[in-house]
C-alpha cells in the first residue's frame, strides 16, 4: 500500500456567523471570524489516495487525473467564490475548516472510487498556522 | 546603511470591480478576482526600514515596536475585514495589490520616521505565486 | 472524526550534554550539540486535537482557545529561554527533541481534556530537516 | 513510542516510458514525463524512524548516524543522476515516485534496523505539489 | 513605480559539461553537475515587471496575462525538458543557472515591452541554496 | 553583471545585554531577548556575489567553492555556538542581528575577492518574521 498526495490551492471568502445569533455572540464565539462583509484566505488542500502501484505504470493513481477531478469537483467551485453564498456542496453548512473539509471529501470520495483509486485522507490549511484533516468515518 | 525587515500577516476579503462597468467587461478586465460576492486572501506583508545600527544597541529601529506599529496602522485594519467596504484608508480606491502596497506605505512612512526609523520598502505577497514592492515615490 | 492542528514557534538555547562524562565521551555522543557555551534553535510546534465538529459551530475546538492554552503552558515557558535552566516542566531532563516532545504532551494533555478537547499529537521541528512526532502513550 | 524523522535531499533526472510502447501510447499515458531526452527534479525525501528515546541520551536514533546511512545507501546513489540509467536498485524498475519510495525503503529497512532503530515511513516529494509515503507491508 | 512579480515553475534535466574537454576535467570544474547521463532540477522563476499602476485598474501589468506570456515564451519550451537538447532558446549555451536567466530575459523582454510593461529582472532558483538574479545590461 | 547566491544555516545561542545597564532598564530595551541564560536561533544566511558569467563555464563564481568558504569563514565559527562568548569575529560586539550581517560581510568580503568574485549582499534571517540585509559600506 502506497499513499499519493496532490494539492491544490483555492482562494475564497468566509464568515462564521450564525445569523439567529446577536452580533455580540457571533463576536464572543467566533471573534473577528464573524466581520459582517466577510474576510478570506488562500486555502491549500491535499488529497491523499492511497493503493497499490500498478506493475507496467508504477502509478497507484495518475496524478494528472487527480489534479483533474480535484479541480473540476472542488476547485473550480471554490476558488474566487464566498463560501457561504456561492458553493453549492456547502448551502446551509458553517463554513468552518472542519466543515468545509469533510464537505471535500464528500464531493471526492466517490468519484475517485469510480476513478479506480481509494481516497484517503483531505488535509485542508486555512493559514500557516491552523489546518484540519480528515480520513471519513473512521 | 543596513536593511531591517519585519513580516506580518492578514487575512482579508476583496473583489476588483467597477461598479459603472458591466458584469461583462469586469469579468472580460478581472477574470475571476470580480466574483460579486467577494473571494480572499492570507496576505503577507514585509516592511523593510533602513539606517545606521545604533552604536550601543546594535538595532537600526526596535523590531518590536515596528511590529506594534504595524499592527496598529495596517494590520488591525485590514486582518479578517473586507478591503473594499472596511478599510479606512482604501475608501475610494481599487484594491489591487499594486494600490494596497502604495496605501500601507502612506500609513507608515511618517509613522516610521517619528520613531526615528526610515521606511524603504513595502514588499505585499497576494498569493505564493503573485507579489508587489514598492519604494516610495523614487 | 476530525483532526485540528495548532502551529506555535518558539526560540530557545539548549545543550545535549551529560554532566557524569567526559567532555570527550559528550563530543563523541552528541557531537557538536554538546557545546558548553549552548546552541539554539527556532522550534516549531504543531498540536493536533481530534474530535467530533460541534454541530453548531463547526468547530472541534476553538483554535484561538487552543493557541491561549498552548502560549500559557507552553511556549511562555519555553521561548527565549534556557531550555537546561529555565523550564520547571524540563528540569532534570535531558533536553533533545524526543525528550522535550514527550514533555510538552504532560504539559497540554489534561488541559485539552478540561478544555472539552482530545489531544492527538505533538509535532515538534527542531531544524528543516530534524523533527520528532509523539502521540501519548499509544 | 516517539517517531524522529531526517529530511535529505537530492537531484535527479528521470522518464517515465515504456520501450515496448509507442511514443503515442507512452504520451497518453505519462504525458510529459514521457519526454524521450529526459526532464528532472529536485526531490524531497523525509525518513521515520520509530523507538522509545533512550533513558541516557534521549535519542530515539541519532540522527547524525541515521544521515550518514540515508546519504550512504540513498543519496549518494541518486543525487545528481539518471533514475533509469545509473542507480543499481532501480534497475528494471519504472522510476515513479510510488516505486521509488518503496525502493528507498528496501535500502533503508534493514540498516536501520541493524543500527538498532525502526524503519517506519518514507515520504518522498517529486514536487511541491506531489508526494507519496509508504509504510512498508502493512 | 511598482514591481510586481509573478512566480512559474519547471522541471528539466540537464548536465554540465563541456564537450571538448575530458571528463577528468568536467569533473574537477564541474563536480557532480557534469555527470554524463543528466540529471534534473524543479526550478522556480520569479518574473519582474515595474511600472505605475493603471488608474482605474490599479494594475502595472495584469499579472494572468504575464503568466501567459511567460508559459508560452519560457515554460512550455523548458517544464519536463532536457535543456541542453530540447530547448530552442539555449541551444549552444552552457546550461548553468546564471546563463538560463538570461536567456528566460532575453525571451521575455520584448514581448513584455508590446505588451505594455517593462521587464525588471528574472530571479531563477535552480535548489533552494542556490539561486541567481539578473536585471538586463545594467 | 549577473548576481548569484548562496543559502547557509547555523544554529546558536545568544543574548542581547548589556552588562554595565541593570536587568530592568535590559529588559525594558531589550525585552525576552535580553534572558540572562541565553535563547537561541536557525538562523539562515543568503550570500549574494556578483559579476560577468565566465564565457566557457557559465559561472558568476562556483556555487561549491563559495560555499566551502562561507563554511570555513563563518559557518564552522557559528554553528552550534554562543555568538555572545565562541565568536572570535564577534568578540565585543553587541550579537544583533544587524551587526552580526556587518560582521559576516567582513568575514566574507575579501576572502570573495581573492576568488575573483565581488560580493554583493549579505541577508540574514533569524526569525521567519525577521530578517536583514547589508551591502557594505554604500
Amino acid at each position: 500500500m502506497v499513499f499519493v498526495t496532490r494539492r491544490e490551492r483555492f482562494n475564497a471568502a468566509h464568515k462564521l456567523h450564525i445569523p439567529t445569533w446577536s452580533d455580540e455572540k457571533n463576536m464572543e464565539v467566533f471573534g473577528k471570524c464573524s466581520n459582517p462583509n466577510w474576510h478570506g484566505h488562500n486555502y491549500e488542500l491535499y488529497v491523499t489516495v492511497k493503493g497499490n502501484p500498478d506493475p507496467v505504470t508504477g502509478f497507484v493513481m495518475d496524478l494528472k487525473r487527480l489534479s483533474v477531478l480535484i479541480k473540476e469537483k472542488v476547485i473550480n467551485k471554490l476558488d474566487h467564490k464566498n463560501i457561504n453564498l456561492d458553493v453549492d456542496f456547502m448551502s446551509g453548512k458553517m463554513p468552518s475548516t472542519e466543515v468545509l473539509a469533510q464537505a471535500i471529501w464528500e464531493q471526492l470520495a466517490d468519484e475517485i472510487t469510480a476513478a479506480g483509486g481509494h481516497l484517503h485522507s483531505i488535509k485542508l490549511y486555512e493559514t500557516e498556522n491552523n489546518f484540519v484533516e480528515y480520513f471519513g468515518t473512521l
